[in-house]
């Protein structure tokens, strides 16, 4: 039974992971922090880090990043794992993480969806044998229309994960409008779609002669990225200082 | 049945037009025109269209653009009506076609798919009501990778009919990377996906609140066009002087 | 501005409408209806409809069909129409709906989703089409794996609507293994799929000659439905006694 | 070079298999055999197997399984490896390929698809992922209306080789409608929808709690097949004696 703090437990996300704690066997929250106390969580919360004396086995952040100095001091003082899902760090944060991470495990990752992360990994066989058959890649994501970035961080971290299978080769092309020139062969083309309240899709197309194969990813709701924390925490309960991703969890 | 003139018969577009009407029990080719005469069709193949004296209701053009004066010329002293499918025109040419078709009746549409003709008018229904109700519009096209032009002139055809069926307020959207803004309610993001042999796919995306509809079209192969060509034949015998396109034949 | 009673307000679906209302500058809620009083919802709340003084123009409910036949004689009585989305209703009580409908303007549908009832709408129109020019038709629903009914209620709605626009003429095959037969031209296969959360998505695909058109809906989470009673209730208010639906609403 | 001996070469694949070697510079038909001798091919063609003096590396075979016999004895006499794509063969010649299997290199494949070869490998490490993190697995796949069986060969063997990495523990279902009762772990649910003429797609669904990852793949026309044989032909040349299969030739 992994026991988990919730750091930033009244938070959207923090209620969302006390949901899916709630219903796992093997984790429970214990504890948990917010400035924000206005509801019966079922586990004591306190104001700040430096108040809790629950005895825990990891901690998972969605608090603000006002908050991590302390957090990580905590940390590394009780020596207790942190699941960093933060964003908005400053770069002197993130350094100040890479240091921690020496003394205490830490997880950090682009992306929390488990889905993701194994798709990834399949990403790079499929791209190694279907790039040697000649097929040309493309990406297209779609996102809710309130996205302001495009294409999606996910997105370009598939692209990467690709790029990488393929020593590097490809180039990335965002817009074919008015060019009028055929598509070469070591380009990924990453197309985004934005509309309603849509959550996340990621689509990569491989299209060879007279045959497609596609990969597609959809997220419904942002209980997805929740459940990749929680999962993070049971794996990161327990393990040697360093910074760990998504990645190792899934392995 | 309809009596067809096939000109351009020993082409790859009159080729597969043979087939389909040597299936269709209204529709027989009683003669072909092409200056290349290298096989067994089944009728006789002329040099050229005025050397054709055999008694036909329709003719279908998939040959040169430089036969198409002649073909004009033929069509109005024998009040044959005439499916143009040649692309490449000149504006003289263009100009032409259109005097002609006071004389006689003359097919000539920017589409030949009955598909993308049907879903085009569904499209104008559709946008009416999602729009009302503050869905965003999105198209997203896929074709091989030998297409220069991006997007394809069917996504065009598709996003005008939207925007007419909305009073022109829609503006076009080839690429969102690198701008940081939200998409505006007033835009219709148009996608261009390129890759493999794909023949032609064309998706149109309304997301709204908590609810995407979606409405695709998918060519498996030139066949589709040739089909429609066939068809319009069959409308266009018989019909009054005037210029006709395949909204005409679906009706 | 449509002032709405929420009969079931601290229920689920309760709190989904609640929260939509708040943003629609067009509707507020001006009461709730609960036998649990556990929140602050801006607004009060009884513990039964008859006990409410409180002025509205219509009421939406989403209640226990226990409370059906005091919410009937309530908006006889003070005039209000209903927006009935209980569902688990008696024979008998419907019946009683059909009566109180004589008296009162009652909306009941069997799905709740604008954007299915849209859909439902156009396809007719494309059936009508493409059926004509020998299409086969095919539906495929996917629903979480907690569903036990299979096809869906939808699913069957949106295969009725098609054979209605062509006459009564298809039957439906809902499993083709081991039969070793073709498929008929009049029939309508319906697959279903069950895994995960998926909300709901359905997709209705003509198949022709080298050419396919696909219709698709998919709704996100239950927000949808909730959008739908609040959109149905703005309608509802003022109508004149009589049974409405969604296709009503849609106009 | 791989100089090929195209065993059926006016048959319509032959015709298609000749089409793709003549663009492949690592092969070419060096001599084809056919009863029938109706076009000029650019190689010559004899009239039965045996009469062929030409030399050559493999034998691609896509004619009668009347032929069988003499094309198994003329592999082994020769040494020279066979690809055979013929379908229909009877229990005895199979057991006859096994036998000759031991004195010449043969290739026989289920599916002669790359890439659906290349997608069923990526699949079984996919379903171990994913299982193991509580996704449900089920099939769709799509073809023309003239097919007879359901679900596809193709489609039985993805779901096999899901079933093999998860321990043989999956059994399939193929009809959920009036059953009333919750999808188990262990199933994997497989659809077939039939319409028009598409040439075949299937589609592998894993879904779980608020994500779901799609493995699709499309074929656009028979030479997706005729490809699978000249590359299958391409590494057969010089191999040991042995039965082999699609698998072997991606790796």
């Amino acid at each position: 039974m992994t026991r988990i703090i919730m750091h930033g437990c009244n938070g959207a996300m923090g209620q969302v992971i006390s949901g899916i704690v709630q219903k796992d066997e093997f984790a429970s929250i214990v504890a948990g922090v917010d400035i924000v106390d206005n509801r019966d969580n079922g586990y004591p919360v306190f104001s700040s880090i430096e108040k809790c004396e629950i005895e825990a086995d990891v901690i998972i952040d969605f608090a603000s990043p006002k908050a991590n100095d302390k957090l990580l001091e905590y940390g590394i003082n009780k020596n207790i794992p942190i699941v960093l899902c933060t964003t908005g760090l400053s770069e002197e944060q993130i350094q100040n993480i890479k240091k921690a991470s020496s003394k205490v495990a830490i997880f950090k990752s682009a992306n929390m969806s488990l889905g993701i992360t194994i798709l990834s990994k399949l990403l790079q066989k499929a791209a190694t044998a279907l790039a040697a058959a000649d097929f040309d890649i493309e990406i297209v994501e779609r996102h809710h229309n309130q996205k302001v970035d495009a294409p999606s961080g996910t997105a370009l971290l598939l692209a990467d994960s690709i790029n990488e299978a393929l020593n590097q080769e490809y180039n990335y092309v965002y817009d074919r409008s008015g060019v009028r020139e055929k598509r070469t062969k070591k380009e990924i083309g990453i197309s985004a779609i934005r509309g309603g309240t849509i959550v996340g899709e990621h689509e990569v197309i491989f299209a060879g002669t007279d045959e497609v194969i596609e990969f597609k990813h959809t997220a419904y709701s942002k209980a997805v990225f929740a459940k990749g924390a929680v999962e993070a925490a049971k794996f990161l309960a327990g393990q040697e200082p360093g910074l760990y991703d998504m990645s190792d969890v899934v392995g």
